[in-house]
């Protein structure tokens, strides 16, 4: 380390009120950053983001947008995508997870800048290019060229009304018809109606579709993919057949159309079925490569863990920006001090904050390279797949657990981002409540993510169910590794702290991960017992998996993420060749954030028996709090090293500048007719006939 | 019990998709209601949301409007209260605290239907007319009428842009001009901006004002409230030396005109400082009835405990909404189901489900007693001390107590009024993400009340502050009698889960009360020994305090809060006479409260040696699990008996009639330009030369 180039990256803002804390770094912030971050990535984020800065389409409106405005200049930016040349020709030639990556490192940038505008591209080119090509064919590749170029809006019609995580009871209806060779599309009710399907309320011209496949014979072949054309691509005009609307506001992310449509005795052709995995013969014979239709199912479902993975992503930036804004508000902003008339303090100062804030701060740098390494080792798995003769074995060896640990990691970091924004706008008092402070813009738009592309409670769910298969398995299938702890589980769940503690200090990596060894065990442990005590009772399976996931599965699966995630910074940042103040600002965020991890989970610890006394809880505590003062002189830096530029930040409370009275005077004194008197001000005066003032 | 009139409580649709659970119910919802809420104060209610109902102007708004018109319709419906005729003229003869009461009443249903507009009305009445009757003398009662007829249009400027919390530090100055006889008013710089005013960004006349009187010998006074006329009542214009504006765009809360003003060289008449315990002469010599500026500020400052008890009685009203949405919704949604075919179950059946959304409704039913309870408290105070001729004494003796009660409790049910919310969003899925499902909107205006008129981390230090006083003291003063458990304080800390077990079986109202007076001795015992540990290695008292949050005041606080809450409950409705089923379920709430509220300290009473072994927290989770268990089936009567009708509820995944996909349906289908093809469509179509599709 030493010799990196840092010159792209952009320089602060020098002076201010932040400079008190800057200075007290020992470090580089910008190499602290590449440490954060891969270089390839961050160079490809800061284009995107001297692009958008440069073009006034994506100049931040100076106020939230009536709701069609907002879709209408979205739609526009979708478009402008292309001008704006950010994804090199060259890019084609690369492979699919070196493209892969490259897209979703522009994601991120966009993300950051306009949530809404992500998602609409994710939706519209995405994830719809990615179902394609995980089940069409040949003949459907055309639309992956066609929505590139943006001459097919497209859009995922999968949700029904009365139908989300439960996606096996779709009931949505494709008949196929011999004598036309179409299939007949129908909506039985308005429960079934294709609903929140994004891109699809105001500009979607066609949408894959998930419906149930019948033949001509009555029978019902499961959920199949369909390419449904929606509206006429010269008019956006629906086509007769498609009653489709916009089901209207939302509590954010509003530049995004979401749309619902009923479909009547609507015929496509024969061809627009997507059909890798199976196949109706133009005479009307159903074919199917897999026996099991649920193995289709779960084939074409496996092509949307990219996209939870980009939600991964999109919130460890959340947690950034989160972060940042806490930071540096509170270590401009003073108030009270030691003396009644004397010098106030900034907020940064009081411990009680540090322990509101800090631990976000540590979470969202160890959540950045946590998540970029499980990203690497997702990629290197379908790189592999794809270079192996065996491909799809290795796919399915490892499905199963890169989908447990992806199940479990987007719960993890989209609730850390959730509580991370509200801390912060509390943390930053009234002035983190203007809409120009950007945190209520933050919390609108991430908190669908807690909810869709797998709601978090029944993805955690998938988890758990796969870590007590593994506890119960007589052979351990770990190929990534993650729960290959397993193989030691009588030792560790001999283990308690005084022992622990004898061995392996607790300010050193390997204590919180044993910890968390012991732990994972231990609930593996309880809630398999307590499974397997439903059952005996007279439980179902159903009845038992269920009321055992207060007992111990959900707890589970937030702890199998967090470990994973504390191993895998632990893994990358203790090989990396750095000098000592980086080592030694790393190691504070771990403890930071691994101390407070620990905190959440003291009650099991005590209860479970790993620990009695006041011994442990005390140490963890001292930890913390010791570690979060020692990091309050660099916050201010560590922020600036995962913080995007003010064009993609927009906190007016939050700019590099640290110049916040001044930025809140100019936000206050520009605002649309602040100093204005309402038209409307002869409606609000009561004309008094005899006034006493 | 039993003869009640409950006719004037209108009734709910009958059948439905919630008929299921409504039959199950073996009480009648209705008289529950009249156990959890006054039958005056529901009149009231009702009467209310019937009035603004039958008024158009009240209608609610199909989509969020520009802030502009937010403001307007905000203003208008303010100017409409005296058409609604909702305060009766006779309520002029009752005494103070009656009289309050049912102004409270109106506050609350005001709330329920529109934040914005019950916030206007208590900043431009309520609370300034309690500062007037506080600060002011003879000569500014005018003032109280004019605000009522809203012959002037009134606000209350204290905050400044850098000072919050620390209201000691404000600098806005006010110097005697005996010359003239005048006061005159200037902001030093833009930092002591008057700045978030409430009614101040648009509308305001006046704004009573905090700064510092200086006389003309230069001596600053300290801090003083003045009456500030800002803008011609008859034209809204500003008066010159007055720059006033709007702040902008907040994350909620828009039809409130928040608003900033800076003064230079501003004149005002010498009658317009209040001067109810201090005054300057006319030659201008000042003159003050105490000697400590600090009490006479305390004072003033006093006359805000009203407003925090209004915002505890509308998170209370919050926490209803938020855990009303939650369980219809949950009553009807049906996801996953014992079959892979067969018939799906409701999502409330599902342990998991309960165990997030119960607390919140048990909390919420809970809370509307306990806040009812400490409201008639302290009015009883309040109408002591104006009985008594030692009014200003009782006052005093009671302040410091009811003060820590308050500081305490508005913290825990702004809290879990946010986190109720939040978890309601997210159990219901995406429709709850729908801005008609009104949680977005509930969100983004309970917010602020976590911050403001009290920060809720400042505010909760006053009341560990309070307690740690009174764990030092050598003589408890607790009037109101909430820490009279000190008196057994050595019992109390020799307590543990085994020995009360035996005594005290966890099915009884005392065992929930017996652990937290444990608890709240053990927090005390412990910080105040953190602090003394921190004296005796030299701190400050200012940083003593400040390090010892974290390691118990915090938790203290809450703590208190609890029990108090816990303990009015208990004290009222164990003496109810009700008939069995009715005794049963206020049980039921009471169990999965508590228990769920004895879980989150779990660690500090293993910790702190209360417990060791699982038994304790297992008998806890078991508690609440089977509680919520029992509570499922009747969980939708008892949202029903917390539910403010449909109209104030504005929630279309939640109505009564239990309809949900009816009510999408219906809300999908007649939104605005739902179907229409959007105006921008040319923009967004690119042109294609030669299309392969």
């Amino acid at each position: 380390m030493g010799s990196e180039d840092t010159s792209f990256i952009p320089d602060l803002p020098s002076g201010g009120p932040l400079a008190v804390y800057r200075k007290r770094a020992n470090f580089d912030w910008k190499r602290l950053r590449l440490i954060f971050e891969k270089e390839q990535g961050l160079r490809i984020k800061y284009k995107v983001w001297r692009r958008l800065e440069n073009d006034p389409l994506f100049a931040h409106p100076s106020r939230t947008l009536p709701m069609d405005e907002q879709k209408r200049l979205c739609a526009m930016q979708v478009n402008r995508m292309k001008h704006l040349d950010l994804v090199p020709k060259e890019i084609e030639s690369l492979s699919f997870s070196a493209k892969t990556k490259y897209l979703m490192y522009i994601n991120e940038a966009l993300a950051c800048y306009s949530p809404s505008l992500s998602v609409k591209i994710a939706l519209g080119v995405g994830l719809f290019n990615n179902a394609i090509r995980a089940m069409g064919t040949e003949k459907h590749q055309k639309y992956i060229e066609a929505a590139w170029n943006r001459e097919v809006i497209t859009c995922l019609a999968i949700t029904e009304l009365s139908h989300g995580s439960n996606t096996k009871s779709i009931r949505t209806t494709a008949t196929y018809d011999p004598t036309t060779q179409e299939f007949v599309i129908n909506t039985p009710d308005f429960e079934a109606a294709k609903c929140w399907v994004g891109n699809l309320g105001k500009t979607a011209t066609v949408a894959m579709t998930f419906a149930n496949l019948y033949t001509a014979d009555g029978q019902n072949h499961g959920l199949h993919g369909f390419l449904i054309p929606i509206r006429d691509p010269k008019t956006l005009l629906s086509y007769p057949g498609v009653l489709v609307g916009d089901i209207g506001e939302k509590c954010g992310l509003n530049g995004i159309d979401n749309g619902f449509v009923v479909f009547t005795n609507y015929r496509i052709p024969r061809d627009n079925l997507l059909n890798r995995t199976s196949d109706v013969t133009p005479e009307g014979v159903y074919e199917s490569v897999f026996t099991e239709p649920g193995k289709v199912l779960g084939a074409a479902l496996e092509s949307f863990s990219a996209g939870r993975i980009g939600i991964m992503q999109e919130s460890a930036n959340t947690l950034c920006s989160a972060a940042v804004i806490a930071v540096r508000y509170s270590a401009v902003r003073k108030q009270f001090g030691p003396e009644r008339h004397g010098e106030e303090m900034a907020i940064l100062e009081y411990q009680l904050h540090q322990y509101r804030i800090f631990p976000y701060l540590a979470a969202a740098c160890v959540q950045k390279i946590a998540t970029e390494e499980l990203t690497s080792t997702y990629m290197e798995i379908i790189a592999r797949s794809q270079a192996d003769s065996n491909g799809f074995d290795v796919l399915t060896q490892n499905a199963a657990e890169i989908h447990a640990l992806i199940s479990s990691s987007k719960p993890l970091i989209t609730w850390a981002a959730r509580d991370a924004i509200q801390e912060a706008r509390e943390a930053c008092g009234g002035h983190g409540y203007l809409q120009a402070a950007k945190l209520g813009q933050m919390r609108t738009d991430h908190d669908p993510l807690c909810t869709y592309e797998g709601d978090n409670n029944v993805l955690g769910q998938q988890a758990s169910n796969w870590l007590l298969r593994q506890w119960s398995a007589k052979e351990l299938e770990t190929p990534i590794g993650s729960v290959k702890f397993l193989e030691r589980r009588s030792e560790l769940l001999a283990l308690n702290y005084a022992s622990l503690a004898q061995k392996t200090p607790i300010a050193s990596w390997q204590f919180s991960l044993r910890c968390y060894e012991w732990l994972l065990c231990h609930l593996m442990a309880k809630t398999t017992a307590h499974i397997e005590g439903q059952l005996a009772a007279g439980s179902s399976k159903f009845e038992a998996r269920n009321n055992s996931q207060v007992a111990g599965a959900r707890e589970l699966s937030l702890a199998y993420a967090e470990y994973y995630a504390l191993t895998r910074y632990v893994d990358h940042v203790s090989t990396l060749t750095v000098e000592a103040p980086y080592a030694s600002v790393l190691r504070l965020l771990f403890d930071v954030y691994a101390m407070w991890l620990l905190e959440k989970h003291m009650t099991t610890f005590y209860v479970g028996g790993f620990a009695a006394g006041r011994d442990f809880s005390a140490a963890v505590r001292q930890l913390l709090l010791d570690s979060c003062l020692k990091l309050k002189d660099v916050a201010v830096s560590v922020a600036d090293a995962i913080s995007p530029p003010d064009f993609a930040l927009n906190s007016v409370i939050a700019r590099a500048d640290g110049l916040l009275y001044e930025n809140l005077q100019n936000e206050f004194m520009t605002n649309e007719g602040a100093f204005q008197r309402p038209s409307w001000w002869r409606d609000v005066i009561i004309p008094q006939a005899q006034s006493k003032l």
